[in-house]
């Protein structure tokens, strides 16, 4: 999982060179469903994860949550570990502060002479004992939000590269627009398709093990890190899956969403919805808006830019039973935004595939 | 010019509290026409501008070019002003980037013992080289763009405060904004209207000596330094007349628009333009969509989160000769927008007042 480098030496995202032999991710009280780094981790990372930690679920097993992932024991705190090279903070809170709860665990973790990576708008390596103990410990902090310091506005050119450019949009945060776009990408790999995975957001920057954080960049600068990954790596694929964030209609991240939307300045969208979901989570008065709504909306607002439209939906369905409620969920929802959907975690992208490639 | 504070100790907004008594605008080869920081503090600054730097335009006065706003001589260089306790860069490039043939004037205002003001992203204080000269001639670099470092996101509450809020919105950058916003918010104080003015980028925080510059916030963060500061100061007053940024269909700062539109909340929105716009300034590939489709855009966006219209437009005639051929061209506006529209500058905000209060 650490493998990755930027060829280019001028480009500078956030990367990292060590190889982490076993990991443990912290995902106190949120585990499974509020912690998606986690999850995205033990799904698409390629370390082995010795535990979770999850004072709320210790004694029990990722297998009894998840049966699609790599399997971990979840424990209460680092005490109960026996084995660990990297500690990876696994959740990712509104506002992306550091809970106080959590430090024993860190600080246990560096203690033993674990590196920490976070993705926390909150930067370890500012936190005096974190840094003191690094220091001491021989250990590398990793904060994957800090992006570098010469990024720029962008020049309105991602569309110049060679690629195709899908991009996932979405409703909502934390629909699965990250899952979506690394569904859509390892099955595009896996059918020989020469095609690239841009990340935007910690998760997917740990996965990939390169990227820039947009939400995390300067607000002038955020379509400008988007179109600076694309023309990295635009030339070399034919096509490129950009991970999408927040929602064009979020109160907080719509900033974000927006800038991501016209800096890929993207050839197709994939709209990516949570089965149930009717208000925008942690703001429960905002109701999200007809989905066919966003359908329009996301493509008016690309259009002056770049015109695109929504040729695929994906749908979470985690919250739905039955594979046949969640058959009928997604059928119900390919009718809303007029274009084939699918659950990529559930039933695969095979359908969305067809109408992307 | 340097008086207002902030009345709240936890809130540190970007402030000062010397009191300048002659200030000179640095605008090298730019001034007017693409000098809006320095033509906005001739213009809404109280403080004596004692000279423009243009290289250009040396030997000519402001009011070669500018007859509504203060005058000044203009200079070369600093070598040519006699009287100076502060140098402002009056230019805002795209990138905001620091030109190196402005380095020899910034030096020798240092030199000479004066402060220096500036809005550019590249900030002045981390130059080593004026760093140095500012602490031993004992100056003050103020970088009015860094902003301060706890901030957070959005809680989408801005409407709970008890002022109508009013936004301007853009169809591009550099159409009048700033300017819009603030002859509306001094011709609404003049007439005994209880109001108050937000800016959210470097000019208008050099005039109202407070505010966050949102374009160089954190990008998660955005919505929420808006907020902050409709929630300062929006129990104080009736009417909140908020400073809009670039444009919903701008290739590169579409989100920081984004993101004030759904952080203000805004009850009422104005439309900037300048007459002749065809294009992103900039961006010359991406032609303006159709003025009556930004309304629809901007409404459309914004309603999810909080409900609001299109009351009024403002146009920027600076391109257009005579009165009669700007009246015609603020009238086709109006027609194409639906609302009472004006040129702020040239034909003042009454109709577009009454529309609003």
């Amino acid at each position: 999982m650490r493998l990755a480098l930027s060829s280019n030496e001028d480009f500078k995202p956030s990367v990292r060179v060590a190889v982490a032999m076993s990991v443990v991710l912290l995902a106190h009280e949120q585990f499974p469903d509020r912690a998606k780094t986690a999850v995205s981790i033990l799904r698409y990372g390629d370390t082995e994860i010795t535990a979770i930690l999850d004072r709320d679920n210790a004694g029990k097993r990722v297998s009894d949550f998840l049966s699609d992932v790599q399997d971990a024991p979840i424990v209460a705190g680092m005490d109960d570990v026996s084995s660990c090279d990297e500690l990876i903070v696994g959740i990712a809170p509104i506002g992306g502060g550091f809970e106080d709860s959590w430090r024993p665990d860190v600080r246990a973790a560096l203690e033993r002479g674990c590196n920490v990576t976070s993705g926390l708008h909150y930067f370890l390596a500012e936190d005096e004992e974190f840094r003191s103990l690094a220091d001491e410990h021989d250990c590398e902090l990793w904060d994957v939000r800090e992006p570098p310091t010469d990024l720029t506005v962008s020049e309105g050119v991602a569309a110049d590269v060679d690629a195709e450019i899908v991009l996932t949009v979405g409703t909502d945060c934390s629909v699965g627009k990250m899952t979506a776009t690394r569904e859509l990408y390892e099955a595009a790999r896996d059918r020989g398709v020469d095609c690239g995975f841009i990340p935007t957001g910690q998760t997917g920057i740990m996965i990939e093990q390169w990227g820039l954080p947009v939400d995390r960049v300067v607000s002038d600068f955020a379509a400008g890190a988007v179109e600076q990954m694309i023309r990295e790596r635009g030339d070399d694929h034919d096509y490129l899956f950009i991970e999408g964030q927040g929602s064009i209609v979020h109160p907080a991240y719509s900033g974000v969403t927006c800038a991501i939307l016209h800096g890929a300045m993207a050839d197709k969208l994939v709209l990516c919805h949570e089965a149930g979901r009717e208000a925008i989570h942690g703001y429960e008065d905002v109701s999200l808006p007809p989905l066919s709504s966003y359908v329009e909306r996301y493509e008016d607002l690309a259009q002056p830019v770049h015109e695109t439209s929504v040729v695929a939906g994906a749908l979470n369905t985690r919250g739905i039973e039955t594979d046949d409620a969640a058959h009928a969920a997604v059928a119900d929802y390919a009718d809303a935004i007029d274009a084939p959907a699918t659950d990529p975690i559930r039933f695969g992208v095979d359908d969305a595939l067809e109408a992307i490639l």
